[in-house]
């Protein structure tokens, strides 16, 4: 706890357990109550871990990156806290309000006003760049939060990548997601300046089983091998970081990584059926590997054809990332289809996948899948990536604690 | 009908009063039939007036332009007809079926498989540019397509702007949109070639009336006053064209403006709720006139106040754009909300209206509208109009028929 702050931030996990901060975060809970209608889905705010990464995936994301702008630790600690209540509102479906004369602009943009909460969550990140000087949090950055290396066919764009702070919005209407980035936007335009935008929609991998696993652009069903949200066990091992992290802020908590990785629709399409499913391992209409008749069928890697080769190809995509392959490496995938219209230099579509993965190291797990990725898979060809954002996601809060309280302790 | 093109394209209305053109066209829409899943929402593609007009507004949309690329008018014809026959089958939920050779390309890019038609609707149109002297159209240009006149405040992308053809793609998933425009695209590779793609979301206004009118992201309900689609008095007085046109083959069409409105959301944020509806002449929270308390209320342009000033300013958006104070125009309008990241040039979130609206004649319509709005509405400060299109949509057809056939009559 930084006790040189006597603002909201001081809604420590340490104040809730003196029986303070719950009464406080009513209070302040309470400034920001607005009028929206009656709730469908909503997943609360709080708990063990945040919300956005085991949660069930969402119809539409807007992924949001920030640069503080002010030099004062103290005003980033009051944006946390300020955020946090904030992003408790929101996902509970309410605007934010403050005064209500007319004589003041509304608290809350409005253009949600009636919708219902639609599953919305939120899942905030620091980046690697917070560690700098400016907050003197060079010895809280986890060796975890390494800045990723460079992949080859890396084609990055500065603007698009990077970010001192994440926001991932998640809601299954995209005004709902888009409200709430551009009202947390507003309410930290002293402190953070928007870097960027990414809106995805139609979700594109899932981290529990769907009665249907979506397609992703290439017309595949995509995420079938995935580290199972709804399993503790396997978010317990690849996903949460616990007692093992060299900094005790990030117990709970996770990293994410997310690539903007356009596809080039074009030359995909005009391969033949038989390419496009030599080149990701399964069969386009099943989602079966090119081994088994089932799309939930294991592969089986050493199986050869009547020539001697191997039946799913040694560049696969399923094979190059496969798990065995990795030493054992699997990550939480949370994908979604982007379409950013025309690119003006090329006139093709600029579309693809926005990959967001969590994992407990990053370093092990999403650096080792994309070392190998990028050199050895056959569908690297096909795509690029060209934005990349690495963040420390921390742990989720009980009321009347602030996100990252600890990093600030 | 065109008598030098012995393809597709003579499936003509004449052939199907013959008798042949409905065999035709089954055989080649069984050459189309795919495999997707059981359908939801189903709009038929066939009918006397095309779809996504009177229809109403769906969740998302994908609005496309295309340029043609050959100077061949048969080419163009035949075009068309393959666009037909694909749009019926996409908009029946169907995949676009060729050779199922896993030697050849899928004829469907596959993303949507398994899904259902999602309420898709498919609308055609041709733009001023089609009418030069490529095709020998220009003595069928109808005079209600005169191009648009600069505005003031206009900020035009040419890029984004015009085109020799559109397709207007809505559905209730944006990946249902999506995929229509780029299988569309596909199949008319060797003769269009995309132009601009605008994806939008969160439908801002309708058509008809919805349990709660949508907000636009100035917080506010939008299209309450709009024609009524669902009355068909009102569509037969402000959108279909008449036997007044001077063009048969536009009977029973209509003209489709698209405007790409930017709005300078930061600037409208930060102004008084006062202000703000006062610029609107609405009540942001009801949306009620200021004169009135219900949303429905009608407007009382009249009304003075205690100090004898009119409630409802002389610049609110409400009274410059009402039909009284533009002749009795009015138009059919189907917006939907975009957004496109951050504006480099302004660190600005690039969102607004993408507003597309119908009508029996542009000139006295859209253009008297935005002549006065252009000037005098104080709304205008808050918003730039960033793209323009205008196009003639023909009427629906019937199966075996063409859409456009009788242009090129």
């Amino acid at each position: 706890m930084n006790a040189r702050h006597d603002d909201a931030w001081t809604l420590s996990r340490r104040d809730a357990l003196l029986g303070t901060g719950l009464a406080a975060a009513a209070a302040t809970a309470a400034a920001f109550v607005g009028s929206r209608g009656a709730s469908a889905a909503t997943h609360d705010f709080h708990g063990v871990h945040q919300g956005g990464i085991a949660t069930p995936v969402q119809q539409h994301l807007a992924f949001a990156t920030f640069d503080v702008t002010t030099a004062s630790r103290g005003d980033l600690v009051a944006l946390m806290s300020t955020w946090t209540t904030a992003a408790a509102t929101l996902t509970a479906g309410r605007a934010i309000n403050g005064s209500r004369s007319p004589n003041y602009p509304p608290a809350d943009t409005g253009e949600v006003a009636g919708m219902a909460p639609s599953s919305l969550t939120l899942t905030f990140g620091v980046g690697p760049s917070l560690f700098d000087d400016r907050f003197a949090l060079r010895p809280r950055r986890p060796a975890a939060l390494a800045d990723l290396p460079a992949f080859p066919g890396d084609r990055l764009d500065p603007i698009r990548s990077g970010g001192d702070l994440c926001v991932q919005a998640c809601a299954d209407d995209s005004l709902v997601a888009f409200h709430a980035v551009r009202n947390l936007a507003r309410v930290g335009e002293d402190v953070v300046a928007l870097r960027n935008i990414q809106f995805a929609a139609g979700r594109a991998s899932s981290g529990s089983v769907a009665s249907e696993t979506p397609r992703n652009l290439l017309g595949f069903k995509d995420g079938t091998s995935n580290v199972r949200a709804d399993s503790p066990g396997d978010m317990d091992e690849h996903v949460w970081v616990g007692s093992e992290s060299d900094q005790s802020w990030m117990v709970g908590g996770t990293y994410l990584v997310a690539r903007r990785i356009r596809t080039h629709l074009e030359q995909w399409s005009s391969l033949s059926l038989e390419t496009q499913q030599d080149t990701i391992g399964r069969f386009r209409e099943s989602g079966a590997p090119l081994t088994g008749r089932r799309e939930r069928d294991a592969m089986d890697l050493s199986q050869l054809n009547s020539l001697g080769l191997p039946v799913i190809p040694s560049s696969a995509h399923v094979r190059v990332a496969s798990a065995s392959a990795n030493n054992g490496a699997k990550i939480l995938r949370r994908g979604f289809n982007f379409a950013d219209g025309i690119d003006p230099r090329t006139g093709e579509i600029d579309a693809g996948l926005m990959f967001i993965c969590f994992q407990k190291d990053p370093r092990r797990q999403f650096v080792t899948l994309q070392d190998n990725l990028s050199t050895n898979d056959a569908l690297s060809r096909y795509v690029t990536h060209t934005a990349s954002g690495l963040f420390a996601c921390p742990p989720g809060v009980s009321k009347g604690e602030a996100i990252g309280a600890q990093l600030f302790d």
